[in-house]
């Protein structure tokens, strides 16, 4: 091999080969590397023409064939793996070389794997890629971060492979170390948010307006045509209208009601009560998905209680109350990650920039949506703000949608249906729109049991009282 | 000095002073440890005889002092200080020793120390200690783990220390390594929510019943004379009552709402989130901590929107409903916490007996509550029973106070009062009671856009589907 190729990529899994032949399709050669030759030999068969996308099992052979310095992009699975793969690579590799974690690594991870390779004059990236198979093949949002002047190495291909959003790239450089990673991390976290809302939207419809597939299917499709645009309400209005291909009747209706996880949702709750950020709608949904999981308690547990029957509503002010309630929770989800990256961004030294975060992520990416581009443009007018809530032209889209909002949580309470990302976007709302919040109650508790003092509210000072009357 | 004392503290602040006095008063000999002389000579002329209750700044007359095995409690700050201490005390110690850590120390951290330890012959033990300043003085609820054998020594000091539920000691053995401080993690996560949702029918009946704080103070008082009967609900109705010695008024109105914490209740939700083990009411009261922290954005956020106007309710059926609500949702916490500790318990290898440790709750500690008794009973009757909510005997508690939860809820949501953790309990029972969910279409999605596969209601398996139309 004479001719070298522009970009290695190790890890041919579904990912890693649509990633791979994004880049060739955008004119830029390039080199896989797997341990299983099935993957290696199904590669170069699809990509054609050898010159432009070629493969191999030999990590050495691999190496030889990358220019210089060598871009290489792992897409395997994250946890020991990368470290192992990093380990098999560095024998061989040349100072000033990038490796790209495109996985999603947990953020410390990345941390310790940058601060040990930069020793060793190796440039590592954590690389959040999102948008699915389907994606990487044609065009996903990437979260890049780390050196900031090596970054230049790879940024041509990368926004050249990126989805676009009226032309421009859903890729930027974030921040230095873990910045993509976490910025990964809390956009799943968001995901998490937006499916579970979703999720409670679907039974609502279904047990307060007895809503069919069809229904179903052409109400998500034409909230997909309106504010609510994004490409979850869009993949939800076609999963209504799909068939079952192993039995009658529609497949969304044969699936078990226990919802999976691979932690980044966890994580990213985890992270921001580390951080002391309220997220309490990206809570839920974890516990959503865990209470999901214990299926068979919820079976014994139906048996035992009686609930509400349900009152049914006529479907024309459901169909508005319910657009407007996920409108509002969607911002309510959005308006949470993004308090919880600037947070982080502060903790951490990112310097990431909310606006060109928004930005990338207004194509390419699962939480994709309408919505987006008007986030970008609230944090562009005030890059200092704190909250998205706090921004003018978000108070009117929240106060003309959040009366629905008050009239579901009700609905679901006293109908027995459980709404809990709805309500917690809605509680959350209520609370940090009340400058007084009864928790001065608690501080008193407090200081009572534990002598942990309060503040006040006429007078500055750390204050004790001896409330125990003996 | 020739006798030996029975029993050694290291710390003597308010929890250790008290703590050594209590166990001086119960027959036994005390040596108390501080760096700071004033806090030795409180403690020397607090206890009145040398003979009975001594101290010292110096470590190795403070070890000289105690008999053998020697029986050092450490009441300290948990973190560095713990092992500090450990290092200080260790070169004069003898194999057999005891050293029993006092303190909140995360659970992880007691393992390690526990492992350290006893390599060099030393019983490490982590016993969470409850009940505040006056519980370590009168009787405090313990919560022990680590070396069974080892336990016998301090047993009798323990049981005669502890507080007393109708003549039965609140301690007992909990299982080995950091059972006892995960116990009292936990233990601190019900209580960050029973006192979130304090606050929030403080709240409710502040705004919806306009209540003033003597009625806030009768209320509170007549509802411990019944099943609400509580330490929480007990002080909440003292705190009511208090006059501000600073000020005109009640001292409760003069409190800044801002609620600090010091992690115990964090660590409870994010341990509980690497379980798998859903528990929002505890979550959701750590975010309400969070966002009460963030007062100045409250303000600007409270001037940019608007607020319904509080619709009042009579004060009768608010008190009845208020009351039942409040019922409902301490069973939801009591249930989740408890949830989260039969599954630490199989994970972690802790062997823990749950009847027991709600038979330790009874008395002493801050989350003591009649339902405690309720509760031991249940998992009496039943000790594999996976969650509360499956005692035939909570089913009645439940069924006959949910709707009230439901009206309550309901009257939050429209009425633009945050009620998080009454929402939260509320919405984990419909959750947890619910045969069939809505989460099928969460598989769906991530089976359509990451192949992440699903099963079926109808047949074993894992599927996959090719969702998308092209």
């Amino acid at each position: 091999m004479d001719k070298k190729y522009d970009f290695g990529l190790v890890g041919l899994g579904v990912m890693g080969r649509n990633f791979i032949l994004n880049v060739a399709d955008n004119g830029f050669t390039a080199f896989g590397n797997d341990l299983d030759k099935e993957k290696v030999d199904a590669l170069i068969k699809e990509g054609g023409d050898t010159s432009k996308v070629n493969a191999s099992t030999d990590n050495k052979v691999f190496l030889e064939a990358l220019s210089k310095p060598r871009k290489i992009m792992l897409l395997v699975p994250a946890g020991k793996v990368v470290d192992i793969v990093i380990e098999s690579l560095l024998p061989n590799l040349d100072e000033g070389d990038l490796i790209i974690d495109g996985g999603n690594s947990f953020y410390t991870d990345t941390d310790r794997r940058e601060s040990y390779l930069s020793k060793k004059g190796i440039n590592f990236f954590g690389a959040g890629v999102s948008g699915g198979a389907k994606g990487a093949r044609r065009g996903p949002s990437i979260m890049p971060g780390g050196n900031k002047e090596a970054y230049q190495h790879v940024k041509p291909i990368f926004e050249a492979v990126a989805a676009k959003y009226q032309g421009e790239p859903c890729v930027t450089y974030l921040g230095p170390k873990s910045a993509g990673n976490y910025v990964k991390m809390v956009h799943n976290g968001i995901e998490y948010g937006l499916m579970q809302l979703t999720s409670e939207i679907y039974d609502v419809l279904k047990k307060g307006g007895d809503y069919t597939n069809d229904e179903l299917h052409a109400t998500f499709h034409k909230w997909n045509a309106g504010r609510l645009q994004s490409f979850l309400v869009e993949i939800t209005s076609e999963i209504f209208e799909q068939e079952d291909d192993l039995g009658d009747g529609r497949l969304v209706d044969k699936i078990l009601d226990k919802a999976k996880q691979k932690g980044t949702g966890k994580w990213t709750s985890q992270n921001a009560m580390d951080l002391g950020i309220p997220v309490p709608t990206i809570d839920v949904a974890v516990s959503m998905r865990e209470i999901s999981a214990l299926k068979e308690e919820r079976i014994k547990a139906d048996e035992l209680y009686d609930r509400p029957t349900v009152k049914h509503m006529n479907k024309g002010p459901l169909e508005k109350m319910t657009e407007e309630a996920l409108y509002f929770s969607f911002i309510m989800t959005y308006a949470q990650g993004l308090h919880q990256l600037a947070d982080a961004s502060r903790e951490y030294g990112y310097e990431l920039d909310i606006a060109e975060i928004a930005k990338i992520w207004r194509a390419g990416c699962i939480i994709r949506a309408g919505l987006l581009a008007d986030i970008t443009e609230a944090f562009r007018a005030d890059d200092s703000l704190p909250n998205l809530l706090l921004s003018p032209t978000f108070v009117k889209k929240v106060q003309g949608t959040v009366d629905s909002a008050r009239e579901l949580v009700a609905f679901g309470a006293k109908n027995g249906i459980p709404l809990p990302g709805l309500s917690n976007s809605l509680t959350y709302f209520d609370a940090y729109t009340s400058s007084r919040l009864p928790l001065n109650l608690i501080q008193a508790q407090r200081d009572y049991f534990g002598s942990h003092t309060y503040e006040r509210l006429d007078r500055e000072g750390i204050f004790h009282t001896e409330w125990e009357k003996e």
